[in-house]
């Protein structure tokens, strides 16, 4: 019955460092956002099948993972498809529900079905586990986290200047300093598609002027022309590829070259009303940088669009990223439900504090003191002060077997534990500890008293 | 495209207040958990299929929630079973992958898995939800979250006594008092089939006895009889059945009862350590009780068993169980890897407390003041105080938008915020804060400095 084990691919296992390193990100994330008025739900890992799809396009259709129906499924199955033995059409009569591809659209289906319950504007947030059938790769995996804040009900604008302080206070509070928030707005882009007559290419349009980083000026060019953007409109744009400067000073550029764009004009207006206010708050470590090419779902997004970068000195693509959109819930029959969000990228955070050696030291709460087994009647007598220093607070252990004395001190040595306690017959007479440093060496025989304060 | 949204069966929604109470309970448990030298793992929720089929006995594997493989999973079915249209014996053709039923096969797999990282005695902590096809019914989900400490790679009595300790260590902590702590030994349950002849009719005869306290002594005879144990041998039971008294009378009646079974005197033996350790260490608010009728699980525990009643006051099942299981992992193809676990039941004592009021008060970590808006400009200027108490950990919002005053302490009392601030022209020339007390409605002007340490 003996099996090699393993897990799926994309999955992974975490080991005690692991847990204790990714709680330290979600607790600095949770701690933010509850002083910024955020309150935790929590969602079921499934959904019915009907709530998810649909929502994701074709591709997220496709790497959604499904829940075989319990039971003699097939009885109930597409006769026709099962006589096809088409796969794609079986499904939805052999699988009811299906793993969370996200968690916005299981948000706007929780707004809904509680809108009754729910005190608008609503500030939630949500760090629940979602899973994809996607290849894995590099930093892409089958299960990952996402950590989530959005407020529905509410169309203020201040509500993207707090996304953006508290992006800043996050970071700030991981001392993960230099992420650039880069910014947009959705309205700045149909205007831009608007004024070189490709409002009909808006989708094109932005698909290629994201890309501009990645393949240059020139490429991004070709590729709207194969697209069929005519080379009058392209040749419209050159300003915008020419954009630098402050966020004020790009503003003022983008205002002459979307002057003929009503839409154009709301989103500057947008854009300027939150530097303004960033620019007056502040922002303790992060930067605000204006990107007309950032264009991240935008399907999705309405008004602004988010991204932040990791500082310049690690690789690593966005850490995190959001934006507005006017009508989340409107898939679930409640209209007019304005929403802005931001969500935090777990994986990568992970790796940028790896790679900059940001993680407190502390963070693995250790056991910090390994007491000396030297049979059951000392062990009695240990258990006695060990009882005591937990009460305090201190994670304490007793190695369980009278093992020699040797192999206890190699496992206290392994495990890291800083101080052992070694408890004989002399020291239960005097009621006198001894405490080995593990670290310096040093040993000294203390009262209980003397114990709990060292190790407290 | 409107649809009415809702949850598969046996699935939750957790709104703020919920979220914040099922975390008191889990960080309480985590915080002993740690203080007792445990560490924290987790696993995917997702396995392969033949890590978790066949752990569970056949009941298990029907419950076991199966995910249906991605892409064209027809393309690679199993031919005949697709042609008899069998559903059970299709499932593995078209199902790589199953969700975790629980944390105990999944730790198995992990300790295997990594064994050459692990140094042993290994003792982790467990903290993740599990599924199961269930039918849902009053407190039985099909997700639910399992709370497990376990530890591997030794045999020592020790831990025994110390997994007694924690659960006092936690209950105390949740200031649950009153619960009662039952263990049992394998070996005794061993010896007692012995005596009375029925060695191979031990699972038979542990089901009816377990059954004592629901259906009587006769029914339980009754029982035995028909399952093919003699009357002679359910006559020798008699003494069994009249048991009470302290741990140590009936520790004393089941040595005479138990007196031509080795197995069973080493069971009495262990039972008596157990025991007289926990009597000179003692217990804040749990109490110990022997009861040989408890036999939980017995297929998988080789040595103490437990389970944890809740006080007396309220009718509840077992909010905790746990026990000495010796080869959890020869399953993987490690042997002689003795463990010993525990576990809480969180939906359980969730009720528990709610029914008994045993939350604090502060559980929910609710938003402690909102700024009233009174425009932009005056946004801008209560903004840098909200920065401010922000920083303090002060839980703070602006309300977004500058709606008419009634709207915006509407809001604040219907979110039972305990305090307003208002900041208008007057506030705004003099530097001062309206600081408004939502409960008795008293107000008064003061400085930032001071706001922040009324709030803090």
């Amino acid at each position: 019955m003996a099996q090699k084990p393993s897990i799926p691919k994309g999955t992974r296992d975490f080991n005690p460092e692991q847990v204790a390193k990714r709680n330290y990100i979600f607790n600095t994330i949770k701690a933010a956002f509850e002083t910024f008025g955020f309150q935790p739900i929590e969602t079921p890992s499934f959904e019915n099948s009907e709530t998810l799809m649909g929502k994701y396009g074709d591709e997220g259709d496709r790497l959604i993972f499904k829940i075989l129906n319990s039971g003699d499924y097939l009885s109930k199955s597409d006769a026709q498809a099962y006589e096809e033995k088409d796969s794609n059409k079986l499904t939805a009569s052999i699988s009811e529900k299906a793993l969370r591809y996200d968690l916005t659209v299981p948000f706007a289906r929780y707004v809904v079905q509680h809108q009754s319950e729910i005190e608008f504007p609503f500030k939630r947030y949500q760090i629940q586990p979602v899973w994809r059938a996607d290849r894995p790769q590099k930093g892409r995996f089958r299960e990952f986290y996402q950590c989530d804040a959005d407020v529905v009900g509410s169309k203020s604008l201040w509500q993207e200047v707090e996304f953006l302080q508290l992006y800043d206070t996050v970071f700030s509070a991981l001392k993960l300093e230099g992420v650039v928030i880069k910014i947009n707005n959705r309205k700045i882009l149909s205007g831009i598609a608007e004024v070189i007559g490709a409002s009909d290419k808006l989708i094109d349009f932005t698909v290629a002027l994201d890309k501009l980083d990645k393949i240059g000026e020139d490429k991004v060019k070709e590729e709207m022309l194969s697209k069929g953007i005519s080379m009058e409109g392209i040749s419209k744009l050159q300003p915008l590829f020419n954009l630098s400067g402050s966020f004020e000073s790009q503003i003022e550029s983008l205002k002459s070259i979307l002057s003929s764009s009503e839409e154009g004009k709301k989103g500057i207006e947008e854009l300027a009303f939150i530097n303004e206010a960033i620019s007056e708050l502040g922002l303790a470590t992060a930067s605000l940088q204006l990107d007309v090419t950032l264009a991240r779902g935008l399907n999705y997004y309405t008004g602004a669009i988010f991204e932040v970068a990791a500082p310049k000195t690690v690789q690593m693509g966005s850490i995190g990223g959001g934006g507005r959109y006017d009508d989340l819930t409107g898939i679930f029959g409640l209209n007019n439900v304005s929403g802005v969000g931001i969500s935090f990228g777990l994986d990568r955070i992970y790796l940028v504090l790896e790679e900059l050696n940001l993680f407190p030291e502390a963070v693995n709460k250790n056991v910090e003191v390994l007491f000396i087994n030297f049979g059951d009647k000392e062990a009695l007598f240990c258990l006695k002060a060990i009882k005591k220093l937990r009460s305090e607070g201190v994670n304490t252990e007793l190695y369980p077997e009278a093992d020699k004395m040797k192999k206890q001190m190699n496992h206290a040595n392994k495990r890291a534990i800083p101080f052992v306690v070694l408890v004989g017959e002399e020291e239960m007479t005097s009621n006198l500890y001894t405490l080995k440093n593990m670290i310096s060496g040093e040993q000294e025989k203390v009262s209980l008293e003397r114990l709990i304060k060292q190790l407290k």
